[in-house]
């Protein structure tokens, strides 16, 4: 039976079902729109509920950022997954257990050390299987990956190749500076720059009669309104499901599309210091943004003179942008929603996620932890 | 049987046992030789096996600082707990049930409304039990609790003792600003400053013949080799247990002394930014310290030329201080330890501690989550 948000137990995490149905099916329309692959990115989330919702039930092609999260999805019935991380020797053992069990399973190899990994372990993969790699580039950003311009990812695709124990599935490009853009032309250009290096190291590959497509993620420039962006063949977005503060300053999202907040009762009065405090601190509530933007690292929701200033382990600070903070207006026990900068580091600190629907609790969500 | 520690998958949270319990004994002789009673907080690592090497298997007398925690201790065996965290009307049922489950059970009063909540509830207290209440005094420094010198502090007093089903256990006073003082006279002058205004408290409650101790939580002051100390009743610290980064910088340890680090791999080189990478992320590592300390918010242990520049969710970058990072130094695989900034916030990202002696791994223990 539904509950009320207001008997929840605070600090909590809530998320607003309605949201993130709106926010699955906008980014699968773009997908249609560009005529490419969604593989929806696990990482902000990591519950079977939400990677349902955002594979519109098909439970196929997905992408995590953990062994601990690929084998969740892999014992739940998902499959098509790509461990979207540099692939290292000490990973290997587990990947060979989910190759077993999966159709398919794709691994992303960042630099030669990941290849010659593969290459080592390839008398134990199962029979009939081979490894089906990503080849990361990176398009000039500093993530990781092989620098789009160099020659190491051609010797690297022509490597994967002559192997009859690998398939390169694609090459896979994340747009490492969207985070960092909030001038919209800016952004576009910049996407438009990693567009043609992609294009570039796709016709080098295909000069050398390698056929591949390239795929890439980010919420930021997935969500950008771009028909350039129907290059790419898939999309790995992630963040999009839920959205943040950050997002909306970047762009990518209305305010009206954050579907996760933190809940949090006002718990003491410090009127001498013009503040009010809250049962929200840092484990509630990453600190992500703070050093960005120290006075203004998260929304205080439906209140936009209130800012939080500061947070010990289960404490949070707020005081008045401008004037006085009249405590009366703030009764002990007041409930406050708190819109995170960044919405994959605050799920991360939750072991339960509040599912609602207006002020109705509908259920919860368990996300897996670990690595 | 006992493990390699080097065998551990990465991002992992590593805690050296016998550090743990070196930490605990001297905190232990501390209190005992200032003749006060030590009530370790189990905030940082919410872990049975810790409390019990904390109350040296007593299991009695803690304070906990969410619900979760004082409900996880009491379902096993731990008795004398305090819910170290201001009371309010949200907390007061499941803080009954815990009366009637243990023989001792404290809640902190910070101010009039958790007053007024308490004495809403008497009727539903568990037979022949009283509320046992630590009045929590703010000493100047803008925490929770009642300003030191108010009258409201005394009048608090009064309405407990007046009431039969109210008993005042002590006051309690957390020195605040011991987290922001690092020179050691200044510390010293600062305790003692919390202990006279602790004292003036305590003489006007005397003088309307309510007599009453008080207690003092912070690693930071606990850890002061300060004679004056000895006024005090109760110690309530928490990171002691593992200490850290910040408490190593304020003089509370020795960096021997830090028993919690994450150990993480090299995933990648990135020659051309003087940059390697690493599989340590803002979901293994904390982003406090960042804020006060963005050059040196964490130490990279036996490498005092590295340093941490940024986290994204599952990749940490490090590069050097000074001159060029050679990559070659530091193959992809090399297992580095990272000494966090804050133990506690670390910790508290972590489903699970690896429990070493020396480099073997002996077991693993399990933190509280939620609250």
């Amino acid at each position: 039976m539904a509950s009320a948000l207001s008997s929840l137990e605070t600090p909590c995490f809530v998320v607003d079902l309605k949201k993130v149905v709106e926010n699955a099916s906008r980014m699968r329309e773009t997908c249609k729109s560009l005529n490419l692959q969604l593989r929806p990115h696990t990482k902000t989330h990591k519950t079977l509920e939400v990677a349902e919702i955002q594979t519109n039930g098909s439970k196929r092609c997905i992408a995590v950022s953990t062994l601990a999260e690929a084998e969740y999805f892999a014992d739940n019935g998902f499959d098509d997954i790509l461990l979207a991380y540099p692939i290292t020797e000490n990973k290997i053992k587990r990947c060979l257990a989910l190759m077993e069990k999966l159709q398919l399973f794709h691994v992303m190899v960042s630099n030669n050390a990941g290849l010659d990994t593969l290459e080592k372990e390839v008398m134990r993969l199962p029979s009939g299987k081979k490894w089906s790699i990503m080849l990361e580039i990176d398009a000039g950003y500093g993530r990781t990956g092989f620098n789009w311009d160099s020659k190491e990812i051609e010797d690297a695709a022509v490597r994967i190749k002559k192997s009859e124990k690998m398939h390169l599935e694609s090459l896979y490009i994340h747009c490492g500076n969207s985070y960092s853009i909030f001038n919209n032309s800016e952004k576009h250009a910049a996407q438009k720059d990693v567009i043609s290096r992609s294009r570039s190291a796709q016709s080098r590959l295909k000069a050398l009669n390698i056929e591949c497509q390239v795929g890439t993620g980010s919420t930021p420039t997935c969500s950008l309104p771009l028909a350039e962006n129907a290059f790419f063949a898939e999309f790995h977005p992630g963040n999009y499901i839920f959205y943040d503060y950050e997002q909306y300053l970047l762009g990518s999202c209305k305010q009206s599309s954050i579907a996760c907040r933190v809940m949090t009762r006002v718990i003491d009065h410090k009127p001498d210091l013009n503040m009010i405090l809250v049962d929200c601190g840092f484990t509630a509530l990453s600190h992500d943004g703070m050093r960005q933007r120290p006075e203004d690292f998260c929304l205080i929701e439906g209140d936009s003179n209130l800012r939080l200033v500061g947070m010990s382990q289960e404490i949070g600070k707020i005081a008045a942008k401008e004037g006085e903070l009249d405590c009366r207006n703030y009764p002990i026990g007041t409930i406050l929603f708190i819109i995170p900068f960044h919405g994959c580091a605050t799920a991360a600190l939750h072991p339960t996620f509040y599912v609602h629907s207006g002020t109705e609790v509908q259920t919860t969500w368990t996300p897996v932890k670990g690595w």
